[in-house]
């Protein structure tokens, strides 16, 4: 089958073997997969994987549209999501979506309802992962909440948060101390340094990205200021779904371009343009 | 009158004005004072303090005994802990409690309830700091927490936190993974590197203390695991008080010497020494 295929940092379209599944395993006709800002990591090499990428993405089994948790635990694990000898669709020990086909447990898909567009599916990974932050913290109508990061998983996560929310860019100036609660999603330094600025006393950072090497703050100051800093991941896919059926929100916008499968580096070109959206890769031919 | 006096991380006894209570504050007369590992910070030179260290006190005022919140906000301020002009007893813009007199706003004062010994009294602060902690998160009976850190404030947060607790020195073996909840008391890296080995996937880690510079930390790992990290500060009195006055903690066996006033420089370098429990200074003399 065709493939992306990663190793040392170089993405190449690849024929590779058509993935066999192990048992309680299905396999996975990918239709579309979507670029997330953890793939390009993958690809500036901080992470050590090599072989398929992606793991958002909306594929078909026996007819069926499904989307797919990302965590494969091993069988004794009750917490999939924290096991650890699991293997991360696309990001350990497994091979991803930007591929023909792909391999799951079965427990990890998910049906998709009639109502959600097949592109629009590839949401509902980052999606979860948006309404994660409510499964950890508590957020009130009235709570003034500033999320961090006006890309993907920024604009996904303003736009699923209750409360009265400000989506702040790499130069929005915001007032300091003002915020009950900050949602960092830019992934770098200069954007925690906004959310610690922006929390006031007794707030709390949710941190939703993954960063380069290691971060150096001043703990003492949160300390101090009793600040509460949650980190957040994988999130509930039921919800996702529940939410993109009903259209409680908005992702058309979102989609910045589609290529096929076989210019798959092209779309990684464009998916790491400053302010680039979501770019899908369309994966059956 | 007679106060211990820190300029430039050196200390020396003087003789200095006796404080005149400001309107809305009282004047206190010492009895005793204890020393916190804030103090030996402050000496090292890590927070910019020059004047009369303390913070932990026994007083007296109108023949009452009496014990006070440290930290004093400005008028218009309705949380005093976290106002951003507040000034803090012995450690910021306030003289501290090494001293024959200090001042506090009359509203930071509680009594001291016959049950206690004059000398106990003096862990009603740093009690009250440990208590701080069930402020902030639920602790359930069955839970497993570590603290990490086996001085004096470690001590007093093992002897009040519920749950099943192990108290961890600086070179005690933790099982990795293992800890729904971590409280790290250490204020040093080495201890927040066992802190973070030590708790478990979707745990939470309390930062008890502050820490000398910057903390550089895999933020990326706390994303993952979805580590919860909460910074905590002082405490409720209320409760500190009525926990030592009911004996629902231990404190006599963690004095571990007193001085007099006029030999605290002497009483601190007991308190620097590895090891050390709480160290006071008789203030009347």
């Amino acid at each position: 089958m065709k493939a992306l295929w990663l190793e040392h940092q170089r993405l190449s379209i690849r024929d590779i073997p058509k993935p066999a599944p192990a048992p309680g395993e299905a396999l996975v006709r990918v239709l579309f997969a979507g670029i997330c800002n953890t793939d390009l990591e993958l690809m500036r090499g901080y992470y050590p994987f090599a072989g398929v990428p992606g793991h958002e993405f909306v594929g078909e089994v026996d007819g069926e549209r499904v989307v797919g948790e990302i965590n494969a635990a091993c069988s004794e694990c009750a917490d999939r999501k924290h096991c650890e000898h699991r293997t991360v669709l696309g990001i350990k020990n497994r091979n991803g979506a930007f591929a023909e086909f792909l391999t799951l447990p079965k427990e990890n898909l998910h049906v998709v309802p009639k109502s959600i567009s097949t592109e629009h599916a590839v949401f509902v990974e980052p999606l979860a992962a948006a309404l994660e932050i409510q499964e950890q913290i508590a957020i009130g109508a009235e709570a003034r909440v500033l999320v961090v990061g006006n890309g993907k998983l920024g604009t996904l996560v303003a736009r699923t948060i209750p409360g009265i929310v400000t989506l702040a860019g790499r130069d929005t100036v915001v007032a300091e101390k003002s915020f009950d609660i900050v949602v960092e999603c830019s992934g770098n330094p200069a954007g925690f340094e906004i959310a610690r600025r922006a929390v006031r006393p007794r707030g709390t950072i949710v941190m939703k990205s993954t960063y380069a090497g290691d971060l150096t703050l001043n703990m003492s100051s949160i300390v101090v200021d009793e600040i509460t800093l949650v980190g957040s991941r994988c999130g509930p896919f039921e919800k996702a779904i529940d939410l993109l059926a009903r259209g409680g929100v908005k992702v058309a916008d979102m989609i910045e371009a589609t290529y096929p499968l076989d210019k798959a580096t092209e779309a990684f070109g464009r998916a790491q343009r400053r302010g680039a959206m979501k770019v899908l890769v369309q994966c059956r031919q």
